[in-house]
């Protein structure tokens, strides 16, 4: 039976400063790299392996990604990169400290914002240079693809296609996957696994760090495993 | 025109300690951590940029890479791994010091061994723990393809069908590459690349961490621009 073993990036220099994040190219932090570490030694103990990892194009997940590989031994792997692994994008909220908005917008709009399912944040506007279209790591992906801003149902919609064209079937062939995303890529992906109501997915809480392991039978039927002990 | 660069590993626990490497899986030092970040930013400075990397199975050139990739802020490009591209096969060799074999065989022998294109040295009997025959990374390749021992010239015979199948395609398209590999795989390319006698291939040393630097016209011709400054 193939596993699947979702790891969200350890603590980057942006949730260190308490601001909101989406596409910008953050790093983590020297925790953020012993969180990593941490998780690919407890699943190397826990005699887990992986035939393939995926990720996304940030180097906050790729870096994570890095040091499990490295702590399990697993350097060699094929990694898979794809944008549609990205953080779920903040539009103008990208770099703002969340504090900072609160006290401009007022919490319940702070609130809907980071807690509703379908409510976009304000998106960038034209020549904001937070607007990576064109850049080289999106050169893939067309002006439609590449959002100025996203509510979670947006993260989730384009995140699916990437599962359905690419994870899956490495699972079907039998082969156990790692991803390493981002706390709202992972929350799409738990939502459509553990078919989660819109309603009830904001309410998952991803921890930096923490392996979460699935098992899937030859069905294709998944079975939430729980977080690595 | 495309670019493709070549990239030895930075020094090697090994390289340090005088000792046979080939196919043993051995991490680089920090003194050769420090020529693979160097080497990226020196590329990086120069205004190199990468559309794809390849590189072998053994975490000394991975690591390389990956240090290449930070400093050059290229760690979302797609990375090719195949053994391939592995360093020369050292047979039972491998492992042990080159003073103190050529101590016992002799310095004549252990120059043939190292330096003629044709004569391997002794091969690895059965069940010698450095077989890697049917280790996970290896479950691609056959027990042929799975070397007991290798001359430059067997190296050269296994990493020419990986150019043309994979890494020649890419330069067609116009794709500018990066290769991190090992001494002996280097060689072979170079000796494909600038067309260099079996005689001569052996004198070519390729420095660790020392960007290696071809530019090819539209027919595929390579020109050799040298190392970077």
């Amino acid at each position: 039976m193939a596993k699947l073993v979702l790891v969200r990036h350890g603590e980057s220099q942006w949730n260190l400063e308490n601001r909101f994040t989406g596409w910008v190219d953050v790093d983590i932090t020297e925790k953020g790299a012993a969180e990593a570490r941490s998780a690919g030694e407890r699943l190397k103990a826990a005699g887990y392996t992986f035939d393939v990892a995926y990720t996304s194009v940030l180097k906050r997940a790729i870096r994570t990604l890095w040091h499990v590989q490295d702590a399990m031994d697993l350097m060699w792997i094929p990694v898979k990169i794809n944008w549609r692994l990205n953080e779920r994008h903040y539009g103008a909220l990208s770099g703002l400290n969340k504090a900072e908005t609160a006290a401009q917008h007022g919490d319940e709009q702070v609130r809907i914002w980071r807690r509703s399912y379908d409510v976009r944040p304000p998106a960038l506007e034209a020549g904001d240079s937070r607007d990576v279209f064109g850049n080289p790591r999106y050169a893939g992906a067309s002006r439609a693809e590449v959002p100025l801003t996203e509510c979670l149902k947006d993260t989730v919609e384009r995140v699916l296609p990437y599962w359905e064209s690419d994870i899956a079937p490495s699972l079907r062939e039998g082969k156990n996957v790692l991803i390493a995303a981002h706390g709202n890529s992972l929350r799409a992906l738990v939502k459509y696994l553990e078919n989660v109501s819109d309603a009830d997915i904001m309410g998952v809480e991803i921890p930096n760090g923490a392996p979460l392991i699935y098992d899937f039978d030859e069905n294709m039927k998944p079975t939430r495993i729980g977080y690595l002990a």
